[in-house]
């Protein structure tokens, strides 16, 4: 089983997100989907658009604290996103699953990303930690490990190279008996811009020796880190102003 | 069939786009999607691209002349988009179907909107033209159609309501039969701002009352006119300065 962790918040772009995310899930066999909400609580929207896929899944929410919430206004790289949300889903994994009796890979997908159905073949296999190129990413045109007779070498990319795993979250993923050997690795809010990714795997003993390289040796880009433009809607309050209301809040966007 | 047609450009994020179109495409019966690219011939990444997705298609291109081309930092409302695209997709149905043997619909899928199963399941029993509400578009969460006793009386829209059809491209869908019978009737670069739709439905001899209302009497938004950020890429030119070197354009993103 490939368990996805896909952490979501409330936006006008969100149920556009998750449903082009969900018809790419739905072409692939044998996953399980761990949705967790950036909410005080579960919303309708997400309960109900989850249920209608027919996709196997978990929902689970958790807010971010205040003090580490982006504000409206904020660059988003500013504060860390989704970082209780990833834990809250790693914690359900340790608790829910048995991989002696059911072996699985986890992969961390963010709900704006874009990922091709070969990337969900690659890493089907993972033993430790599986590796590979991804696209729009760390203003480049892709990031990706360098590999040298089947062994990642060193990372092409400009930020932080020095990070122990310079490579974005949508990057990686990890076999779930990792998850049960170590119970304590997780993301934190409390690291340096650019190193939950270093964080986890650290947490989990890895070292770059451990990394196996997929994608036809980390030279085809899989998944892309695309984002999603905000929408704007400034006429919402000019429809008041001109004939007395807005769009009904009734209809779901 | 439901022949669908997309407008596609290159660009950084087109081949992560098409690729999540494309997923929702392959969760769809019966279908023809219909590619034309904005260019002077047909890429390489976009045959394979389309090649390998399994799906029926044609691949096209016809290129936008120069003067009425968007400029990189050109706002994108400034200029029409996909004009001259759509018109050879309309042209090559119009060779290449006939309505009578084999019924079909025509949709105009954008690139980079999102689209819901379920639009697919409503647009298929178009008599004439279908037409239902767009998420995310206009500067409002949607713009819809208004329907009394089953007709459309009056549109839920705040820019420029007077048009003909003030409604996005990606809300309405025509029946094959009425190309085939006003052979002339097109889009064209000379009209002005958001009178496209009004142009083709206006050459397809169209009225207000004969629009059929889908999506539960218009009040479900089944798509969303999302848009994908421009991925900035400034760290080619600082990987070139610092190691010599940029990314490997042999690596396609
Ligand atoms: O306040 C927030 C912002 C983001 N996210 C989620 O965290 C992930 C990463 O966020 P985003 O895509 O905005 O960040 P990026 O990596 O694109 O800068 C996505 O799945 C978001 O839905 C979240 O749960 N809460
Ligand atoms: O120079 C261009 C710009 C856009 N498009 C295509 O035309 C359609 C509409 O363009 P876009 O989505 O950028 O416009 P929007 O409606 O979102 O403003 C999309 O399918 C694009 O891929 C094109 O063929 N050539
Ligand atoms: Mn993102
Ligand atoms: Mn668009």
């Amino acid at each position: 089983v490939i368990y996805l962790i896909t952490p979501t918040y409330t936006r006008l772009e969100q149920k556009a997100e998750l449903t082009r995310l969900s018809h790419t899930l739905m072409l692939v066999k044998n996953i399980h989907w761990i949705v967790i909400e950036d909410s005080e609580s579960q919303t309708d929207l997400v309960a109900r658009f989850l249920k209608q896929t027919g996709l196997n899944y978990t929902h689970l929410n958790v807010p971010t604290p205040a003090e580490f919430k982006l504000n409206m206004d904020d660059p988003n790289w500013l504060k860390p996103r989704g970082v209780l949300q990833r834990n809250a889903g790693l914690e359900w994994l340790r608790r829910n699953t048995s991989p002696r009796r059911q072996p699985g890979v986890v992969y961390f997908a963010d709900d704006d990303n874009t990922y091709s159905l070969k990337l969900f073949d690659e890493m089907r296999f993972t033993k430790k930690v599986s590796v590979w190129p991804v696209g729009l990413v760390g203003y480049l045109r892709y990031e990706k490990p360098i590999v040298q007779n089947g062994k990642v070498i060193a990372w092409f990319t400009y930020w932080k190279p020095n990070r122990p795993f310079p490579m974005d979250m949508a990057g990686f993923a990890i076999n779930l008996q990792l998850l049960h050997d170590h119970p304590e690795a997780a993301f934190t809010n409390s690291v340096q811009r650019g190193y939950q990714e270093s964080t986890l795997l650290s947490g989990l003993k890895i070292s770059q020796d451990d990394l196996e390289p997929k994608a036809n040796m980390c030279s085809e880009v899989l998944v892309w880190h695309t984002r999603t433009e905000k929408s704007k809607t400034r006429n919402e309050d000019n429809m008041i102003r001109k004939y007395g209301r807005g769009s009904d809040p009734r209809v779901e966007v």
